[in-house]
Order: structure tokens, then C-alpha cells, then sequence
């Protein structure tokens, strides 16, 4: 495992962010990022009884919310002055981010990606100019490969989900949701490796303090769920999702924030996924990724109660092929 | 013809709706009809070397910017000591936006539908509380019945799209871009009534007078097209495209405003209209009815040259059926 820690080491400072790091995010992504439309839809609030806030983070550009923490690291790394470059690996959307922000800081990029990676986001990383270096598709080889390109190009190493700056940054979608709707209730938030959930209840901490953040994860990638009821973080299982931004481990520091302020986390039947994303095509007019789905399900299939209440959920992604 | 007259005379003053028709109706419909976002795409503009901005109508509520109008109409209408409830007929999104805005101003709605239209669009309608009558599906028979309901009910006629008030109400969708996005050089509109680009450049040519507002229409329904090169309105003629909203023929105030201030309008293969419907959903996550993606194809498929230009795009609505 040794390579795997070497090439997961964040460039960061080993400590959790405080919402002063959320506030500081914002103001350093403000040029990159785009600030994101929150949307509701009669039909769904008639459906729920309640009121629904859908921050847009397919909308962003890149197609995700994985814009905000790449370009918070990337514009912290820029500061460095031994900082030449930055490097990933990653099969989806944070690849894309990080060879954006690195554009956008005028800093080269190296992103390893699996030979099977959806060609879309393949394309999406060399329009963006990064260099890219395929390898076996297993985290193996994605390991061993960053971990030899790190030695060699002396890069820093951004990881998608386990880095302060990455999390400070993913909680500015939180932080705008919370500006532009107050009182907020509940909170659903799709959990993958989970940088998106801890930004949220960073951010909401200080914006919403008596919300409740509700992570939602496909039952069949239920280590969240797992990890939190067993007290300790579950790395080792084999996901069965269509929801492929959602497949990844918890990692040691979001799985920390989690233990600290995550009471719920909702399990979605792969059934429901697909359902919530044709009905949010349907009724919002708006193209989600399958990950996105699964933080509207709990919503259509009853799974929560929200009569009365103010809800927000925030739409990670929207990089999908489209049927037909 | 004359039950064609006597249902499609408008309840309005017949007069053409000039700037400060469109600033009132900004005011009047501000607590009904959404503010919809302004969105960019890099590889869009990348691909058409300039600055496209996406005026996202399919965001509105009902699913199109066809609620602008009718609640300018309504509220006007409830203004009026003698009216009692407003009708239309219409086998698209001009029913579902009146059913809104009747509901919004709590005045009761009739609506004739031919008894083909989509199940969807039918489910808008009484999802607000209008009354739905049924008829044969074909032009006539939607006049005839309108027209009996009109005696018979009293209700105020709103037409679909020759009605200053729907102009003006329509036109507030370019207002709220210009207002957005300064020095628009172009504007695409698609073009089927023709309210919308009648408005668009009645609020054009105060905020951005030096901007052609370019009108965009199917191959297979090109009246307006034929109707400027020939200088008389066409009404004769049999539809033959997938853009569902834009088979009607121009209304006879639209036209005249048309003639006076468009002078460019672009003919759509279906091919590029679905290419472009396509391009929409996998680049901006935005699903896009086909009527709307007539006014993004002469982008994509060279019709125009917009190097180093600032365009608006309007997207007018985003109901259609999903594939797969």
C-alpha cells in the first residue's frame, strides 16, 4: 500500500478547514467558478409538500461541482513558489476540474486516467491543455502510475476528495445555496469520496447552524452508510452503482468531518436513481448525472419527510451520455 | 373564416407595444414568472470563435417563456371591471402558461385543446386548476369550439402570440438579457407566432439598438421567411418539422413588426435542429425542446459567421419528451 499513500499524500496542510477556509475559497474561485443558479419546480414541491432548492453544480462549468476545490487548490499551489505543476488521477470530474483551475492559474497539469475512461472526459481534459497518461483501468496501476509522474515531473498532487483546499472549495456551492436561501431545514448531498458532504456542513455550520445535512449514497456503494454505523471507514468493498462518480471510499479526513456532523445517511436502490434523473430531465428541464440523482430520490420516493420544510439539494454534475 | 376572427380577436387594445409596454409588463409579471439564468459554454464558444449568451427560457416556470405574456395579459385583464375569466385555445405551452398565470390572479380559465395534444402539456393545464374542453384535432375545430365557450362563458380571448400585451410580455425576456449581458451585437430568436421576436426587438431597440435580432425558423415551416421575401403574410401552408411550437403561422401584428425590424431569417434543416438539440443537453445540461434549438443550429452548422461577436441565444422552452 505504500504507493498508494504516496500517491494520495495531499499537497495541502493535514487540517480540517474551518469556515473562514469556505470564505476564503470563495474569494480565490470567484474568477474561475461560475456562481450557480438555484431553481425550483411547482410540481416537485407539490409532489413533497415542501419547498425545494436545487443549487445547480451541473450547470458549472466542467459539468461539476468539482470545479470549486481544483480551483481552491490550485490557486493556493499557485502561490508556492516550488509549485511547477499539479497532478491527479481521476476517472471523472475532478480530472476535468483540475486541468481547468490549472489553465485558469496558468499552471501545467498531469492527469493520469484509466484507458476506459469516457471518452467525453477525456476530451474535456485535453481541450483544457493538462497532459494526460493512461494506465490499466484499476486503482493500482492509477497509483503506481501518479506516484512515478510525481517523482519525475515534481509536481503537487491534488487528490479529489481528501485535501482541506479541495474541501474548502466544494463548500462554496453550500455557502451560495445558504446566501441565497435562507432558513434552510434540511440539506441532501450526494456521497462519494466525500468532499462534497464535509464542505457542506462546514459551510453550513456558520450559514445554517440548526439544518441538518442528510448524505445520500446508491445501496449498492453504501460504505458511508456502513462507515459512520460501524464507527470506523470502510475502504475495502466493490461498488455496483450506475452511479459512477459515487464509487469512491470515504477518505480519512471527510470520513472525520462525517463522524462529527453526518446523523443521516439515505440508501438509494439503483431503480430510484434512474427515476429521479428522468424525473428532474422532465419537470427541471436540467440534464443530471446519475451521482446528482441520488440526492433527489429520498425526495420522490418517500423516503423523507419534508411537508413544510425548506430543503436544498445541490445537483453535483451533469456529465452523462444522453439515450437515444 | 369568421369564427377564426371572431376567436382569435384579441381582448386588447390593437395597438403595437412599444419600451414602455415592456417595462410595465416587467413589473407586472415579477411575482409569477421566474428570472431565468444567463449561461456561457467554453467549448460552444470555442467552437464559434465568440461569446454566445443562452437566455434559458426552458427554465421558466410551465417550461417556457410563453408564461411572460400571459401573465401580462391576465394581469392587465384582471384589471377590468367586466372580466370574469380568461380563455385560449392551444395544443402547446401557450395553455399551460395561461392556466398559471389565471391561477396566480385567481381568475378561472377555459382552455380548448385538441384532443391529441401531448398528455404532458394536457396535465399542466389541469394540474392549475383551468378548464379543459376537448375538440377534433384540427385548426377549425379549435376555432369553432373557442368560439361557442367564448359566448357562452364571457370570458377575455389571449391569443397565443398577436396580442400587445403578450408581445410585451414576451419581449421581457430579451430585456432581462440585455440587462445581463451588455453589447449584444446578435440575437437569435426562433420564430413561430412570432411574440417573441416581435418583443425582442421592441426591447432591443432601446438597451442594444445596434444589435440585429435574427430570426431562426424550420425549413419545413418557413412562412416568415417567405413572408418578408414576398411582403405579405403567409398563411397558407402545411408544417413539416419536429419544432412543434413553431408550426403556426405569423399573427398579423407580429408580422408587421417583423417586416419593420428583422431583416435576416435563417432556415433549419431538422437534422440540425436535433444535431443542435443534442449539442445543448451533453454542453450545457440543459434539456431543450426542439422548437429551441432552431435558434442554436445556424451557430453550430456555419449558417452564420459570429467570430469575436457577442450573441444572445433564447431559449425558449424545454418541453419535450425524453428519450430512451
Amino acid at each position: 500500500m505504500s504507493s498508494f499513500t504516496t500517491a494520495r499524500a495531499s499537497s495541502a496542510p493535514d487540517r480540517v478547514p474551518r469556515f473562514h477556509d469556505v470564505e476564503d475559497a470563495a474569494r480565490r474561485i470567484a474568477g474561475t467558478v461560475r456562481r450557480t443558479p438555484v431553481l425550483t419546480n411547482d410540481a416537485i414541491d407539490r409532489q413533497c409538500r415542501g419547498g425545494v432548492h436545487f443549487k445547480c453544480e451541473n450547470l458549472q462549468r466542467g459539468g461539476s461541482f468539482k470545479l470549486r476545490g481544483a480551483t481552491n487548490a490550485v490557486s493556493h499551489l499557485r502561490e508556492m513558489p516550488n509549485v511547477t505543476g499539479v497532478l491527479t488521477h481521476s476517472s471523472g470530474n475532478h480530472a476535468a476540474a483540475l486541468a481547468i483551475a490549472a489553465a485558469a492559474h496558468d499552471l501545467p497539469a498531469w492527469v493520469v486516467m484509466p484507458s476506459d475512461a469516457a471518452p467525453s472526459k477525456i476530451r474535456a481534459v485535453l481541450d483544457h491543455g493538462a497532459q494526460l497518461t493512461t494506465c490499466a483501468p484499476d486503482f493500482a496501476a492509477r497509483e503506481e502510475v501518479a506516484a512515478a509522474l510525481l517523482a519525475e515531473t515534481g509536481a503537487a498532487f491534488v487528490d479529489s476528495h481528501d485535501d482541506p483546499w479541495v474541501i474548502a472549495g466544494q463548500a462554496t456551492a453550500a455557502l451560495e445555496l445558504a446566501l441565497e436561501v435562507a432558513d434552510l431545514e434540511i440539506v441532501l448531498v450526494p456521497v462519494g469520496g466525500g468532499g462534497l458532504i464535509a464542505g457542506t456542513v462546514i459551510a453550513l455550520s456558520q450559514l445554517a447552524p440548526r439544518c441538518e445535512v442528510i448524505g445520500c449514497e446508491p445501496a449498492g456503494a453504501d460504505d458511508a452508510f456502513r462507515s459512520l454505523a460501524e464507527g470506523r471507514r470502510i475502504t475495502e468493498f466493490v461498488p455496483r452503482t450506475i452511479a459512477d462518480g459515487l464509487r469512491t471510499p470515504l477518505g480519512m479526513m471527510t470520513f472525520e468531518i462525517m463522524r462529527r456532523h453526518v446523523r443521516r445517511v439515505l440508501r438509494v436502490e439503483e431503480s430510484d436513481i434512474q427515476e429521479a434523473m428522468r424525473t428532474v430531465w422532465e419537470r427541471l428541464k436540467l440534464v443530471i448525472e446519475p451521482s446528482s440523482a441520488v440526492a433527489v430520490a429520498p425526495l420522490l420516493d418517500g423516503a423523507i419527510d419534508i411537508s413544510g420544510r425548506r430543503v436544498g439539494v445541490i445537483l453535483s454534475g451533469g456529465n452523462v451520455g444522453i439515450p437515444g
